[in-house]
């Protein structure tokens, strides 16, 4: 099976966490999101303790919202001793209302607006990550007339392609984010903030992009950031005193993806960095990643009821759900790939290769191609692995379908932490 | 510009069904999504005339709900003659709830629940459209509990790629809709559905695809459709009195798509098919067509403010704006194209091109690439138009941002059918 949260079980019904899929799926109807709180916690414990072992303990891992943005989440993340960074006001709003420390907040997004920086700078949380110019200007204007001095990251470009072996790539240069540091717009951008009297410059962000199996490229995105601080000081005398390096560490969705070793790639990542800063005499600053995927990804599954097996004679085998690119869309975005069993006849020999169809009215509307499994009929269970981020974060109601409950599963009890989203919800905001 | 909806007023600002669209971005803020009553009972009338002339008084349109499912459609709709079909319980619940008649509505979808099966043959809908040997016998097995017998369509796959001039075209047969018309599915389908006690079969659906420009590959469609009529008749006895070709004809989002004559087509088709009709010896069926796209897409327009414009150096102009994927996501989903004007300086040479990112934090998530613009500052607005069809009915809570409201413009007075999601709606369904 694809990791250890997997098992069958002796009725032949796959298990999650130590629990029979097919039991949840009667329990509370399909489809549903699981969660297993068990395995979130230990993936945010190998951050938390890999960053303090390598970085120290003034090191926090920030866990990145918009993989899984839940109320619920937010206790669990700070009595795991995570910060979180939120990207507009609604993910904001719902770690505020989760009492949520702000000071350990930081408000990412290239298109905040006027509305949502007076929120951010009112609730007193920690740090904007400045996007651009326009916003820097925007944020200290605001903050100045609230009476209020923000504290603020600025979000670098430092030019690098993570998924190549070019040390440098322009390509990742044209982006929407950001401010570019090898153009030396990154300098003006840091000595503008220095200017600006409503905030408090205390360091840099970069993000170099997701689904990355190597420590490599967050040293060489490390490297450019420290050689702009080394810069930035000889020009100006600021101190750096947070680096955010982002989010970005892979996750197993099927076999043939490789496993990151977490505590492993953070030592090596916190060695060269020491190392870099001794080298270039820097003070060693604070250091923040932001894990969204990686910490939710694994501890999710979904659960599927077959409505129909097609077999289309010179064509795929279809089968179709009852749920859809409504409930993930990741495979119309991106062609996502994920790891699909039976959850119900999980013994069964899995001979028969289909496509996974959802139950949205168009064609591009598949959850997955070419799994194997047993030949599905009307009421047979399916479970899609992995599915724990962005997925219910961009989960939308197309073709008026109501979003899945989420079922945290714990060895405390099972709770819903998201409750199905029925017909009545479904009108609210019409008029 | 791009269709007569749209003009410029002496104040520079771009119009939209005569109205200033800068002015209502400030009075209902932005994102903004306008609909103009005008231009979507036009389109009504367009086909509901159409079909009438060409098919006569027992022909009928009806609305694809999925392309633009809220409330405050229906009335609109029931007013101006139209059926609506329905694919998911939530778009029956709304229909229902704005006391659309339940006998004209047509209950689609591959991936229909027991659930919703029941809800739909309890609410006493007009047809089913069964999409599958499965689910013919669930509707049949359901309604029968009912004490009920449900008049069902069946969905045939008719094999026409729109796309292609070639007649035949097996990729279109190899899909996760409809049973397949050339392998001989179809006529044991439909001799599954004569037998079936808790059914009453009225007729066969079809659906060839979107964005058709040409009223010849319903031509195509259609003779596929009667030739199968035939044989059923010859074999069974059966005589098909309702035919619906589904939906598909193409709308103009840029000056480089044709227009289509939808009342020149319609006549076209309607002759065709009822010369075949005589040279087969058919009765001729009562008609049903689909339309969604066509009768919303360019009755709506977007509306954003830019928040930063990043000009980098050997690369692309973004203009990031506050609306993003979440609101619509047609062009993260298929790289679809949209016409974007400035709607505060429409006078002003465009001599920008620019890509106009929206505010969701990855890469991927742009509205339009290409676009040429006054060169944008944080506060300009972004008019994107022929955005009613898939945009509010596919808007997600990506990122936790809220969706839009949705002004209905009309020279009744202007009205809001669906309110602004705040963040205290974002958290409804979060335990």
């Amino acid at each position: 099976m694809l990791n250890d949260t997997l098992g069958i079980n002796a009725a032949g019904h796959l298990t999650f966490d130590g629990q029979d899929t097919a039991e949840l799926a009667k329990e509370y109807g399909t489809p549903l999101y699981l969660m297993s709180e068990d395995r979130l916690r230990y993936n945010c414990r190998l951050y938390r303790q890999s960053m303090t072992e390598g970085f120290g303990p003034d090191s926090m891992p920030l866990f990145a919202g918009k993989s899984f943005c839940l109320t619920a989440m937010y206790p669990i993340l700070a009595e795991e001793g995570f910060g979180a960074d939120v990207v507009s006001g609604g993910e904001l709003y719902t770690a505020l209302c989760a009492g949520f420390p702000a000071d350990r907040l930081y408000f990412h997004g290239n298109g905040k607006t006027d509305r949502e920086i007076r929120f951010g700078v009112g609730a007193g949380i920690g740090y904007f990550v400045v996007d651009s110019p326009e916003e820097l200007e925007a944020v200290s204007d605001l903050a100045r007339s609230m009476g209020k001095k923000q504290k603020i990251l600025l979000r670098l470009t430092p030019g690098i392609d993570p998924h190549t072996f070019a040390q440098v790539n322009t390509g990742r240069l044209d982006c929407q984010f950001g401010v570019p540091l090898e153009t030396g717009e990154a300098m003006a951008f840091a000595e503008q903030a220095l200017r600006c009297p409503g905030v408090e410059l205390v360091g840099f962000h970069c993000h170099i992009g997701s689904q990355i199996f190597s420590w490599t490229p967050f040293r060489d995105a490390a490297d450019r950031m420290l050689r702009f601080m080394r810069d930035l000081k000889a020009k100006t005398g600021f101190v750096t005193r947070i680096l955010n390096l982002g989010g970005g560490f892979g996750v197993r969705y099927t076999e043939y993806d490789p496993e990151v070793d977490i505590p492993a790639s953070i030592a090596a990542l916190a060695e060269h960095i020491k190392a870099r800063c001794g080298e270039w005499d820097l003070a060693m600053p604070q250091l923040r990643m932001e894990p969204g995927r990686s910490i939710v990804a694994d501890a999710g599954l979904s659960l599927y009821t077959v409505q129909a097996l097609k077999r289309i004679e010179g064509g795929k085998n279809y089968a179709v759900v009852d749920g859809g690119m409504s409930d993930n869309p990741r495979y119309a975005l991106y062609q996502a790939s994920y790891t699909v069993y039976s959850a119900n006849r999980a013994n069964d020999p899995a001979d028969m290769v289909c496509t996974v169809a959802g139950r949205c009215c168009e064609s591009g509307a598949l959850l997955q191609e070419g799994v194997s499994l047993p030949a599905p009929k009307r009421g047979d269970l399916i479970a899609m692995c992995c599915t724990g981020a962005y997925q219910y974060s961009m989960a939308s109601n197309y073709n008026r379908v109501g979003r899945p409950p989420v079922l945290l599963l714990s060895g405390a009890g099972n709770r819903l932490i998201a409750k199905r989203e029925e017909y009545p919800d479904l009108v609210k905001l019409d008029l």
